[in-house]
């Protein structure tokens, strides 16, 4: 704002919000007045569980996680199957995983991809942990979803190597057409993929 | 999620970003991992700034305004010119009018419209603290800068009934076209009212 029309601790809030990805300085300043304005009902107990947050998350040291208790509650949790381990880059992808629910399995999140020019290679990521996991016995089947991106493939080709030599299958997601797409919008690569790995009808 | 993936902290953390205007459930669980993963640098910060605002943000007893002091950053600056007093219907608008930053005025805040249908009437909004603000004297112009809407405009005859007899000025916001606007694209209500208001090339 050109000129202060409020105390810093305002401004201060909405410079901070504006950092928080899908807000921008626009409606960083709408939630904040928002905010402002449903103080005991929202701002409140936001900031109390922001504070619990910072205070008590923290990484699985098992597989990446990230969650109040480690090891985490998917770690810990004795339904699920341990003898399937889904590989993924990212913690939002376990999440879109498991609100996809279609399995019970164990993660590993690798934090990233191999990209040797921006300096992350195979110790930048959790991949030791992953072979250790391995190592120990117990997985029959590791699940590299990595996403269909270049340096996603190239991680899950990396992976296979370090995998080699233990007894466990490694599987990848399938390629093909998203449910409910249309052809007409799909790239040559997915259709081609699609056509590959055809299926009975 | 159809299954426990976290602990409950970080659910109730995503269920109240979800409340935040410009999130929805989807960009909620974006922000809340960005957050975790920014524990330092934005959750903390952010949780402290909103905690402060909880407890220090507070009405402005004279204007309407939201401010850390009472009276408010705008009503204390003695380089504002207290002798124009702008009404708008919501502070959001207020800080819209000072990013515009044309008028070094004063404000009052009349917190929402005339809205006999929704119970709003004017016992509801700020309106006997402005009259007396008139009242005080030392005000010579009033300007009522509600939105052009239907309930904007009533308020706004309802203002200018309460204000007669003052030795004040009431005005409104010219109408016309925006600024970088299409004629192609304005209503018939905004073209009429810019060509009724035209002014000298």
């Amino acid at each position: 704002m050109s000129k202060r029309v409020a105390g810093p601790e305002i401004e201060r809030l909405i410079q901070l919000l504006a950092k928080v990805p899908g807000l921008g300085p626009r409606s960083a300043r709408r939630a904040a007045l928002h905010m402002i304005k449903k103080k005991e009902q929202l701002m409140a107990p936001l900031a109390g569980a922001m504070a619990e947050a910072v205070e008590k998350v923290r990484v699985c040291s098992n597989c990446g996680n990230v969650d109040t208790s480690d090891p985490c509650t998917i770690c810990t949790d004795p339904r699920r199957d341990g003898a399937i381990l889904i590989v993924v880059e990212d913690v939002a992808d376990l999440w879109a995983l498991e609100r996809a629910g279609t399995m019970s399995a164990r993660y590993h999140v690798l934090g990233g991809t191999l990209s040797p020019l921006d300096g992350i290679g195979p110790d930048q990521l959790n991949i030791r942990q992953l072979v250790a996991r391995v190592a120990e016995g117990g997985v029959a089947e590791v699940i590299l979803a990595v996403n269909a991106t270049v340096e996603g493939q190239t991680t899950a080709h990396y992976l296979t190597d370090q995998l080699e030599g233990f007894e466990v299958k490694v599987t990848r997601l399938a390629h093909g057409v998203p449910v409910g797409g249309e052809l007409d919008y799909l790239d040559e690569g997915t259709l081609a993929a699609a056509l590959k790995s055809r299926t009975a009808f």
